[in-house]
């Protein structure tokens, strides 16, 4: 895969598939493909390019290649690559372009990446609601196509770029042209605020199959939109990010990021990890002297922590996703729980008979079974418990449900299961023998 | 969230939003609103509703309101619904409908759920390539707007449905008249075939941002449009499935699924879970010995399994979301493999440092620090190693990578685990005591 083709060969190929090949490229070779490419190209490449990998490559070019490259993003790349930007390059690259086009793109650099505003793109047209069907095509007619997007709707502002209605490319066609626009629009339009969260994003145009909205700041100016096809991509990065941070990722790494940056990212959680795994081993040395009577039960330690992990790891991805694609809300957390604890309940006595017949069976101690049965029955519901308040409690103080949330709810599992286990080991050598 | 509330109160709120509170009442409750409904209303409805309770409900409306429903619906929510009829009802459904409308629905039957067929729509509009502009803008006036979808683009068929390129809205508006469209249409047009995947589907949604695609059987006949809007949730339920497959769930479970329904899902991988915990056990059996004589071991005897665990998830994951996205490819495998034995090795020395220095200082024997260290640095390698090989090992075999994966990986870093240390330290007493 790491054989570089001719410039020819890379021209050939579209835009995105070319970021794909540099991205696999050392920094040094894939900006020395870029620079061979012409302005046009290298700006529609920089924009499909991952951004660590981007940084990177912008990090290394002259003053002059980065101005030739901003000169020909759209705005909204402009403002992504422009993020990742010392300032005084960024500066730079910014006093190239044409002060119009620098503007816009300040004004975009203003919103924070993960809402509508660092989404959506300006690529839009706005008419008046004075102006005619006549008059709307002529004035059509003179923008490039890339202005008006790949959206089927005009907008339609008041003087202060308000947003009032929406006409569609439909009743340009049909229409009589003399009709004026505020007769034939659409006043009850849906929008984004510029501060909504990308993922409440992808929870509307999910629900309400969108395939694009209007982006309007809080006094209702009309400053972006949001295309479907950008929300797919939003959606698939929330779900990566919640699967990477619930087993203690950054959310951000691949499978072929160098592993001297993913090792920065992963160890402080295993170390996180290794303190509660320390946490759950001194719950097994306060029992020590009860292991030592009783050493069977050392094999039998792992099997009550680690199916209450593994049911417990179940409740939690349901809950966590569930937040996330809003099929469930704070008000359903009760319900939830009641689920998740019967649920318990009852996988906790199907498993927890099987193991204590299969302790009994194995080491031929009725005694053995009973302690282990029951132990799995209340490490069980234990899991069930921390699967639901884990991540709705994270969420109260409002930090991703996600973050580490398997790390925490081993960390329950664990330290419940070894209690219950050698608790009642304890008690049953008190009693039982 | 119980509340029934009255129909007007009902028919002030979009399909989607009714469809969520259908959801959350109880089936009877739930058909009794429905069939209160204008026949338009509930069919839109009824297309927003979950699989599962979608089903439910069908299967107790009367002939005459299943008829007068699929009467209302768009061919391909029509079809979604007619999979789930018992084949009797699907009769009686199907022949209330004009023929027309039934051969329709009928052929989008023919498609499985999870591919372009099973996606796309067939509400767009085709085009012979020697219409003039002016006929096809006469031809889309006479259709209701709906049939157009939200595209923005016309299709240009030969007799025999087979797409030969495609025209924009724009150039309806702009073109001279008497143009024909053979003549302005744009012959190089991307599309799906009719068997392409969903989880492709959303790769190449997401890498290309296209906003819509035709769909084409084998031979080139055009017979349907994926839209943007619609792979947004084919992502997320693609996203969701692998989260709760890795896990041991069905892939279709939900925080508020009864847990009737859930138990008979998750029960059986728990019983797996509950095999491999044997097996980890009887490692930990052949040991007992060792154990007896050194009890100290059996508090650390899940710190070096849980980290081990804990490491080999993280790889686990991110090996399984970026061959879901096509980040990786099978040929990246190696260096995927490169990369993380790597960092299992430089996380297993940071980890085992410090775990073997734990030991020594809390038991205050540097025998026991030296095994449980080495046994670290081990187990980290061999869950590096096996959260590669386990999803490339299942995608070989056709198996979804992400399925029960971690109850595979957490076989793995027990056993692996449990052997290292206990052998490690059966070692140790031999030689260093």
């Amino acid at each position: 895969m790491k054989s570089s083709l001719s410039i020819e060969a890379y021209l050939q190929l579209h835009p995105a598939d070319l970021a794909d090949r540099l991205q696999r490229l050392s920094t040094p070779e894939a900006r020395a493909v870029l620079q061979q490419l012409p302005p046009a190209t290298a700006a529609a490449v920089m924009a499909e390019l991952e951004e660590e990998k981007a940084r990177e490559m912008l990090g290394d070019l002259s003053n002059e290649q980065l101005s030739r490259l901003f000169r020909e993003l759209p705005h909204h790349e402009a403002a992504d690559l422009a993020a990742d930007l010392p300032v005084e390059r960024l500066g730079e690259a910014m006093s190239a372009m044409p002060p119009d086009d620098s503007t816009k793109v300040f004004q975009l650099l203003r919103y924070p990446e993960d809402t509508a505003g660092g989404i959506m793109n300006d690529r839009f047209i706005t008419l008046r609601g004075q102006q005619t069907i006549q008059e709307a095509q002529e004035l059509l007619r003179t923008r490039p196509e890339q202005d008006a997007g790949d959206i089927s709707y005009l907008y339609v502002t008041d003087p202060n770029q308000k947003l009032q209605g929406i006409v569609s490319m439909r009743d340009l066609v049909f229409r009589r042209p003399e009709r004026k626009l505020e007769e034939i629009m659409n006043r009850d339009v849906k929008f984004l605020w510029v501060d909504a969260d990308q993922e409440e994003i992808a929870r509307r145009f999910e629900h309400y199959h969108y395939m694009g909205l209007p982006v309007l700041e809080r006094d209702g100016r009309l400053v972006g939109l949001v295309r479907a096809s950008d929300v797919i991509q939003v959606a698939q990065a929330e779900a990566t990010e919640d699967m990477q941070l619930m087993v203690g990722l950054s959310g951000e790494e691949r499978a072929l990021t160098p592993w001297r940056k993913s090792i920065g990212r992963r160890l402080p959680w295993l170390y996180v990890n290794l303190a509660t795994a320390f946490l759950a081993a001194s719950v097994v040395n306060l029992f020590e002297a009860t292991i030592a009577r009783w050493t069977v039960l050392a094999v039998f330690l792992p099997i009550v922590a680690g199916q209450g992990g593994n049911a417990g790891v179940q409740t939690l991805t349901i809950i966590i996703r569930d937040l996330a694609l809003g099929e469930i809300s704070a008000g359903d957390g009760r319900r939830a729980l009641a689920k998740e604890l019967m649920l318990g309940l009852m996988n906790g006595l199907s498993i927890g008979v099987v193991v204590g017949l299969g302790g009994y069976l194995w080491k031929g101690d009725w005694r053995l079974g009973l302690v282990v049965g029951i132990a799995m029955v209340l490490n069980m519901i234990a899991a069930a418990l921390s699967g639901v308040l884990i991540p709705y409690g994270l969420k109260a103080i409002k930090i991703d449900p996600a973050l580490a949330s398997s790390i925490f709810l081993t960390t329950v599992t664990d330290v419940a299961g070894f209690f219950f286990f050698l608790g009642l080991a304890a008690l049953g050598l008190k009693l039982l023998f």
